[in-house]
């Protein structure tokens, strides 16, 4: 095995938003594995918001990638060599590892994929190993909705959100979206199913919330913060639950950053806001995928990835969660199964 | 009955801080009660920090007082004369009323006191009618603190932060208490128990915090909002819980409220924040007060009053709440019973 691996690796913080500079494209050689670890050749890289909390040295959930190392994603390989028993050659592996053709997977960083029956590698990938239970559970375990309850979403067109939605639905609430093109507001409202959607672009958000809302909101789940987190405090019914699985206005901000204003709210109404990362969730993962399994084997569950092929091209292709360019989950294609 | 009845009526809203212009005392006829309504005297009037944000037009739990009605107030009171078979001449009534001598009650707005056994009925009065069940629930159910965590209180000295802090302690933990002087330092560690006190006004909120909470916090019994919470969110223990009992460093505030700076704690450390007002758990006062009364007779819950003598004080000792000059339960006493 005397291929060249190439390894992204973060070469400094990035302040505001991501740059060339953050990180480099190197060519090394093959990493070796050793007793226990397995080497296995990268497939598809799922490029995700987090990925911006890792690259700082903000407070987090994990620690933060370590200048200068292979920058960290959630991934999904073929086993090329085993020192393991439970990993076997030519195994589709997933979990996490690194940007990088070649890497090293060991028990605790990548499990062995099962069968995915009629759904494709990379669907199954795309929608399980995070999206997936990530909206499942985020909605479900933190906010319990109700039939019958408004339930919003932001970056409702994203990977979550879309998801996020169509299973409030199936929950039979009345489900508002907002999201950031026109387009986007169609394909949520007339090929997902919600009930209304917002351009946060274009639309006075408050007002429009106000009028997609008319019973007020039960059930914010957030994935920005800042001014969207801000006009739905404002409009939360008695009782109301946030769930929040991402503040994405403020990962790129620079200097310091302003809380919710509105944040009084919580008292008032008596809210609830609860923080959840889904790797709390991985020993519950079955649950969430033989649902949503279900779900989207009765197309009630519709997933869309955004495919862009090259490992090369996933420091220009992350930027897209930031813009809001991506449509649908964002994966990086470097070798078909 | 040709007395002459005292009445604080609403003027104008406070801007900022709460100025004497803000309610005016005027003498007033009896008013005479209809069927089923009773009349009472009172007796003593329960001096709040909820009495800001009913003086207020913010968005709010109920509506605020309408300009020119009689101020809102917790009080307890003698029926002097009655319409309705449920009070009876003599009775000592308590609930919501008004700040004048003498007022109206009904079914829906005050309750005969029960016998109070050894408790004197201004302490049963000063600690069950509002203060006692808003900490026992505050604490115990909306964040279910473990023997062995870590618990900060705000307004430790208070008379809400004082009985959480107690009521913690029972609970095996290890409570911290912020607090405004010196001398309320010493009180709550020497004759309440808590394990450490921060008096914020001299020290280094943050630093105090890391030194008295060597294990991080795991409950945050929010009384205050602002710096000392924004504190707390970044020392906050995974999967802490964040109780919202008030937010009084922003009730007098006057232009736009900045939110905690350091929210983005709720999903990194997966926090739970939950607001409560006491009135959603009238139904369920028995359980707390049954508590209380046990835990106060073991000497293990200390309650103190503040008393102030004459309703024509009222206006001025109510300013005492944001200025942090009282210690325990303020309450005016109009007249005992």
């Amino acid at each position: 095995m005397s291929e060249i691996n190439r390894v992204w690796r973060l070469r400094k913080r990035p302040i505001g938003d991501i740059t060339n500079d953050v990180l480099s494209l190197e060519e090394e050689s093959l990493p070796e594995p050793d007793t226990g670890e397995c080497l296995f050749r990268l497939n598809y890289l799922s490029l995700d918001p987090t990925n911006r909390i890792w690259m700082s040295d903000m407070d987090q959930y994990m620690p933060p990638v370590a200048l200068n190392d292979p920058m960290r994603g959630v991934v999904c390989g073929t086993v090329v060599k085993s020192k393991n028993a439970v990993f076997k050659e030519g195994d589709i592996v997933s979990g996490l590892g690194s940007w990088a053709d070649y890497q090293i997977g060991t028990p605790e960083t990548v499990s062995v994929m099962g069968d995915t029956g009629s759904v494709s590698i990379v669907d199954a990938f795309g929608t399980f190993a995070l999206v997936g239970p990530t909206a499942y559970f985020g909605l479900l375990d933190i906010t319990h909705p109700q039939a019958g309850e408004t339930v919003v979403v932001s970056t409702a067109a994203g990977a979550v959100g879309s998801i996020v939605g169509q299973i409030a639905k199936i929950q039979g609430c009345h489900v508002v979206g907002l999201t950031g093109t026109d387009e986007k507001c169609r394909w949520i409202t007339e090929d997902l199913g919600f009930d209304k959607a917002i351009n946060y672009k274009t639309e006075n958000i408050s007002e429009a919330l106000h009028q997609a809302c008319p019973a007020g909101i039960d059930v914010y789940f957030d994935n920005v913060g800042g001014e969207i987190l801000d006009a739905c405090l404002k409009q939360m019914n008695l009782n109301g639950r946030i769930s929040t699985c991402g503040l994405m206005s403020q990962y790129n901000a620079v200097g310091e950053v302003h809380g919710p204003k509105n944040y009084g709210m919580v008292l008032m109404q008596r809210l609830k806001i609860q923080g959840f990362i889904i790797l709390d969730y991985m020993d519950r993962y079955p649950e969430a995928i033989s649902a949503l399994t279900q779900w989207m084997g009765e197309g009630r569950v519709k997933v869309r990835q955004d495919v862009v092929d090259g490992l090369e091209n996933a420091l220009e292709t992350v930027k897209k969660l930031y813009s809001g360019a991506n449509t649908g989950k964002l994966i990086i294609r470097v070798k078909d199964v």
